[in-house]
């Protein structure tokens, strides 16, 4: 049976995540404390695939993964989840609102319902705990009187959902990525992201060399983070979230160019896109129009070089 | 006398660092709860400064920062600090390590000393507070045996550094900004850094533009992240830093042509930079060899310029 | 009274082309033998202005123009005038087609009607002259049968245009130049081109950096040439044709910019488009969208800049 | 026997060239009036190969040779060669300085040596021959006094060299080229040049575009010259001579995307460098440092590729 490592407790967003992945059916899910636990469960093999958060509309990315992904020995993501972030307060069966007087959550799920609280509950007390899903346990258990949670975690822990879609931002979105030893990466659907990380050398010029390597083969850029390398100074990690297939050969030139330029180029999967992703329709790089870089166009190209090199008709 | 909200509680690295600033001199010091509320205590007027954390080298960049920064009204960074993240493990005076069986720090605290705490305390239990100045508290009034702080939280709660310098890694570093309200900026001192951020249109080519902006102009870019904008789907603000002041021509002319081209752009101050700053010789983007864009450089030219609208010789 | 020079004999194409210029009106003119000479004319202040080919779009640019317009003291471009190269067949009264057995012209008349003569003269031999005039002054004083020549040349020379239109590539045109000494430029009409030279460092990017300077500002390139440097090995002069006006910010910052680049900078005049140019038209070099370079852009940027170094709300 | 024709008639610059290369030993020689007479000689099989000027350091490029590559059927270049254009002054055995009324050249020969003969023959009328080679066969017959020509034609026609190397330019050199019906190119040298030519659709971007491919794969462009497209308004080709082989994969890969990105693209051959190439160390396109674009590196980016694409480590 599969083992899918995941960022735990049980009921919190990643579970939720995961769920909603081809993957995790059947499988038996391994909940870690920590996204680096994940990442190692994978690693050492007492997993065979891991679920983590990536990137947040609010909060950003999550450094802990960046960082763990380009760490040894090498993984790679095989798919995406969105999820919309949807935030309840959750309370002991008939605890009413003018009853809360504590209310608990992570400290993530405090900043994202801030506003809300202080309308509605302005004499509560503010607690935190380590997750969302602790801060439902804890009430459950009678320690405070609410819990800012998923909603999932009503159900788990015997509660009512009092008031729901309480985050100051409606639209929050957070990206999951599943990852999983270096193998075969899932067959390409046309509509597909690839994730990549790369150092350059510290001289001017690298990084916009980097993106017209890009550019030029007519990728598009859907997110770019820089990570400090850790043993280094100042030099960094670019995390590059590009559409197109590692199959495609506007995608594999990039990538072969990418590992002749810069000092070091990791791969990090390519996997189908998900239907409406943080980044989907973000900010791109390529500013070159190029009439055509789909694979007839490079095969038609390539064709006609060999032609050329063997002396044939232009 | 001037007032300054800081990120709190007291005794936190970022007290640290605002008491490194010169502005800290005879100044009032303003804790408040969280970063939002430092940048609203000086939208308000009710600080004149405020001091928050911008970036760590282990966790990123902060992300509530950069999205408040860009919002209304107008705030610009007017200094820079650079502060080795120095973690320490705090008790009460008598407590020898095989006495500690809790230990409790921010979530940040537990995550950049996670190893040190599973090789020397691996039977403790690990506890979260709301800040490592609130742990050494916590610690302090009996609740925990062990806090994750700065060293700078011991004195303030009488409490002894069992172990100093623990944190994982041991060149982390965070960055921290002094924001006020819009005024002229501190005079350049050839040594400067200009933060700015930017939108452009949803289209191809629009960052590799946006770029090629600052390249030409022989602007290096230190840092460049990119920052969901709340309300709108799938578009982003770029957070930039660059090396300049804003009152040198190179950095002008740069500026004037980012508000040609991208939808919005807001200065967010040109300050002295930091000696060893997290990102002090970070990857630039000046790809095109400039023969000298110093001042004198943009002087001889625009006289030039000048000269041959005149109908002199060129 | 004015005098202009312009590439004689009269009669030929160069002179119809400088009559349909505004500044013909009431002026002298003064036939010179090359083109050189014209230049020469202006400089030495024998003529006050000079009309000389630039362009031909089925010969190319004229080459000693080019290099004659870089030489010392300086000289600038004023007007420009398109002209559509027509050639005819010119003969004596009374001769007929079968009776032609030599025809002569400029070798450049020749080469533009070599099918024609082919198919319609195949058993005429061909004999060269200086120029289209002088042929057909040769064949008004009985040393040839016919003259492939101006129109023009007939009236002057008393002879018949036994064939009109006999070029090969019916839409051949010519551009001519019109030069003075330097001087304030002619208005800006909203429809003009600016001519200027450059010369790079040999190095790698020099002319791929040339070129962005013009295109992040969304300058328009019409024409580009390069041309050794005589007294320099391996160097060239880079000849470019821009749409825009010096007075225009955007052309003004181009320039200054590179006059920074570049070892050498020459401006050669800011004229008014000819209404159907060789290379109206032409491929552009700006490959970054920019949202409206105009004027009121600039005055706006740079509005915003002086605010933002004065303190003021971004 | 190889049947090569070449630009007529003998002992002119062109010949000269011709003899220089390894192709002329045992060859016939074929002379043609004409480039365009060569290249169709090539085109009808009625020669083997074809030898003509394609760039003059004064006179700049020869546009009816560009225009002629570009044409159908396709011919690719074989080789180069360069000659220092060197003019002597041909008379009849026994004529001195001063008994010269009379000199005659091809238009380029008197256009330079122009100072040569106003400096020593002021009073001689100049007149015009249809080459330099036909002038020394004037001169022989008696018609003219003395001719501008290759020191070549001095032999071959029974003259004398009354002076020697009498061009106003001293370092002129011309470059030709030897063309051939499309096959094999010949091996790659390590030292070699690639001639193509390009069509751009006629918008923003398109020739930066076209740049930019060759300067991110590391290509150098030592040439760059734009033709008017004869049938089509305003649209150009554009002539590249670059370094590099198309059997080096960077040429290739470079090619291959010209191929994508363009209208039309021309391969007109890859072929050794001439020593002392007019163009040798001109100017060049990339601007974006490459650690390594050799074969090895493109083959080692390459394997790792294809080992990302089967699932291996990276």
């Amino acid at each position: 049976m599969t083992r899918i490592a995941f960022l735990g407790p049980r009921a919190t967003f990643t579970e939720q995540a995961l769920r909603s992945m081809p993957e995790a059916a059947g499988a038996e899910f391994v909940p870690c404390a920590g996204s680096p636990a994940v990442l190692a469960a994978v690693r050492d093999g007492s997993a065979d695939l891991g679920c983590v958060p990536i990137e947040n509309s609010v909060e950003g990315a999550v450094p802990a993964v960046l960082d763990g992904l380009v760490a040894d020995p090498p993984l790679v993501i095989v798919r995406e989840a969105v999820l919309a972030v949807r935030f309840a307060l959750l309370v002991r069966p008939g605890t009413r609102l003018d009853d809360v007087r504590t209310v608990a959550s992570h400290p993530h799920g405090i900043a994202q319902t801030r506003e809300w609280i202080a309308a509605r509950l302005p004499a509560a007390d503010v607690l935190l705990s380590a997750s969302t899903s602790e801060a439902a346990a804890q009430v459950a258990r009678g320690e405070f009187d609410a819990a800012v949670s998923a909603p999932l975690a009503a159900e788990q822990h015997g509660l009512d959902i009092l008031a729901d879609d309480i985050a100051d931002n409606a639209g929050a979105i957070t990206r999951f990525a599943l990852v999983a030893p270096p193998g075969p990466p899932p067959a390409a659907t046309g509509h597909d992201r690839t994730s990549l990380a790369a150092t350059t050398q510290n001289r001017p010029g690298a990084l916009l060399g980097l993106l017209t390597e890009l550019a030029v083969r007519g990728i598009d850029l859907t997110r770019i983070e820089s990570r400090p390398i850790k043993d280094r100074h100042a030099e960094y990690w670019f995390h590059l979230d590009c559409t197109g297939h590692v199959s495609e050969p506007a995608m594999g030139e990039a990538l072969a160019a990418l590992h002749r330029r810069c000092d070091r180029v990791r791969f990090l999967g390519s996997y189908p896109r998900a239907g409406n992703g943080v980044s989907t329709a973000a900010p791109s790089t390529s500013p070159l129009p190029i009439g055509g870089a789909d694979a007839a166009q490079f095969a038609a190209a390539q064709k006609w070089l060999e032609s050329v090199r063997a002396g044939g008709v232009a």
